[in-house]
């Protein structure tokens, strides 16, 4: 299997969640914790792109710009990418954003209607952004229709085209049947963006894996519109599983999830959605009985709680012996266990 | 395709969620409307089963007896079910949860130990009971070894047999290797369970029915051990869109979750979990913009807000268009959508 790319979009697609008041503070912090935890893109700003920041799709109480700064001062080796939808964004607002500091941006048109994103794609790459054409409603089309407008994007000079279930409303299938029609006839790589309305999100994107799908998003605890996107500590979770090669660290991504994300959005009245503890334990495949004692163990010998958890799964314990957890944590404590 | 039958778990695994405290009163209002939905089998009791109210798995305030009397006082088509885990619970317990109205029981042991149930599925089918056998823990033995597990349930005559994914760390092509190889090694039914832990829980389910599996467990709003089981009305509506024949209406699943659990769940601090607006939007595929005048046009001219929004995503509506919203709205206000 190919490489997988992941972008996340917490900073932005979430934001809808936050009425769009991620603070510049709070998109430093947590632009550094995803840049740190290896993902490779990193899309900020308002919901609904450059210039979103309006009326119709509600004011954000803070400068796009600085936004952009605040990112770009922390983000090491992502590309920090901006989304501008024609007609509610311009080339102009996209050559600002890329004076301080993105170095990506995703241009987005309803499934059917690609054609009004030619000059903007075209003027990306003129400025040497990385550009990523954003094909959304994909449900909407058929797979030979979103295949005519992704090779328009294609031919405006895109290097990827994603396919975007801005919805939620595609099933495994209507993924596999679209991303693969695009796969055999396409050059450049192709994307998926998932939105888990049918609770499908980590499903749609291994199907998107599956037929060739190697740029993937998410976004920390499933921030975002609707049900949320999908959760990138639990896609990267999954990834592992499936011994998929991908840039980012499970456990830096849980991080950003509960030490950088979580304060921003407590600080909002939001709370997180992921429940991380459930998830290692699904990761080690143990149960969840285990957590109590686990976590006291975890403290009792200075041990990370995850470690403890996926050294058990991999002894195959069954029920949550507490000796056999203090066994565990002792032996990774002194390093007995790597 | 085989017709699916719902067991939904709300009142069980769900019981987890609120500390095994469902009182006689909550069982009837959620087992009512989880019969009214047409659900086939509705679990109820104790987290772990009969007599689970212990110290080891945490006691209940109320009697497991007047816990299933007042299920069996309600329901009048679904099955009133009971989980047995053969040395938590005993034979002589299942007597007296049939006296007290339950008509099926799920006997439980961990994947390799099938053995231990023995006594227990002989029993339960003397006492006339619907008996099914449930394998936890299964994703710790390989597909093989399931089966033989299942075997021994088969020959002690259990109605169906389930793969349990106890601990949510099954991915979709460990499911479709586990049920393909028991449905063509087993004369009877085919069950999955699932929990979410890696978000799979729905696309679990679908990969366990495309192997042959029949029987499919969810819990409303997804409640349950772990990040929870898989959501029955978010499964209903995916077996919907995937034209699977089953039971169940979605509206009356959804109104369960809504009207009867969601009130329950307030009094004891607990919030439902899955996002119903979310849901429909992803069925409809209309995006999450509509719901706003969606929702005006609903109380203006007295309809279902889920009709609107079905009937939108039928005409392939792209915006959230106000004018357009009011005309489906009183179209269907007179009867001229159905």
């Amino acid at each position: 299997m190919a490489k997988i790319y992941l972008t996340d979009t917490t900073l932005r697609d979430g934001s809808h969640t936050v009425s769009h008041q991620f603070s510049p503070e709070d998109v430093a912090k947590v632009a550094k914790a995803l840049d740190e935890a290896g993902i490779d893109l990193i899309e900020i700003g308002h919901g609904d792109g450059l210039t979103g920041s309006t009326i119709n799709y509600g004011f954000s109480n803070y400068k796009e710009l600085d936004v952009i700064r605040a990112a770009a001062g922390v983000v090491k080796r992502a590309k920090v990418t901006v989304l501008l939808i024609p007609g509610i964004g311009s080339v102009e607002d996209l050559e600002e954003a890329v004076h301080a500091g993105a170095t990506a941006v995703r241009v987005a048109t309803h499934v059917t209607e690609a054609d009004v994103a030619e000059q903007h794609i075209k003027a990306a790459k003129k400025m040497g952004l990385w550009t990523v054409g954003f094909l959304m409603m994909a449900h909407m089309a058929d797979a030979e229709r979103v295949l005519q407008e992704a090779k328009k994007m294609e031919s405006y000079g895109a290097d990827v085209v994603y396919c975007t279930d801005s919805a939620g409303a595609m099933l495994p299938a209507d993924v596999t049947e679209k991303i693969s029609l695009l796969k055999a006839n396409l050059s450049i790589p192709i994307g998926f963006h998932s939105h888990n309305n049918l609770g499908l999100a980590i499903a749609n994107s291994i199907a998107a894996v599956d037929a060739g799908a190697t740029y993937i998003d998410g976004s920390l605890s499933g921030l975002g519109a609707g049900a949320g996107n999908t959760p990138t500590d639990t896609l990267v979770a999954v990834f592992n599983r499936m011994g998929l090669e991908h840039g980012a660290d499970l456990y830096k991504t849980m991080d950003a999830s509960t030490e950088a994300l979580a304060p921003v959005l407590l600080s909002k009245g939001v709370t997180a959605q992921t429940n991380l503890d459930a998830l290692i334990c699904g990761y080690a495949g143990v149960y969840s009985s285990f957590m109590l004692h686990a976590r006291r163990a975890s403290a009792r010998f200075g041990v990370d709680l995850r470690d403890i958890l996926i050294e058990l799964g991999r002894r195959r314990a069954v029920g949550g012996q507490e000796d056999w957890i203090i066994e565990v944590a002792n032996e990774i404590a002194q390093n007995k266990v790597k």
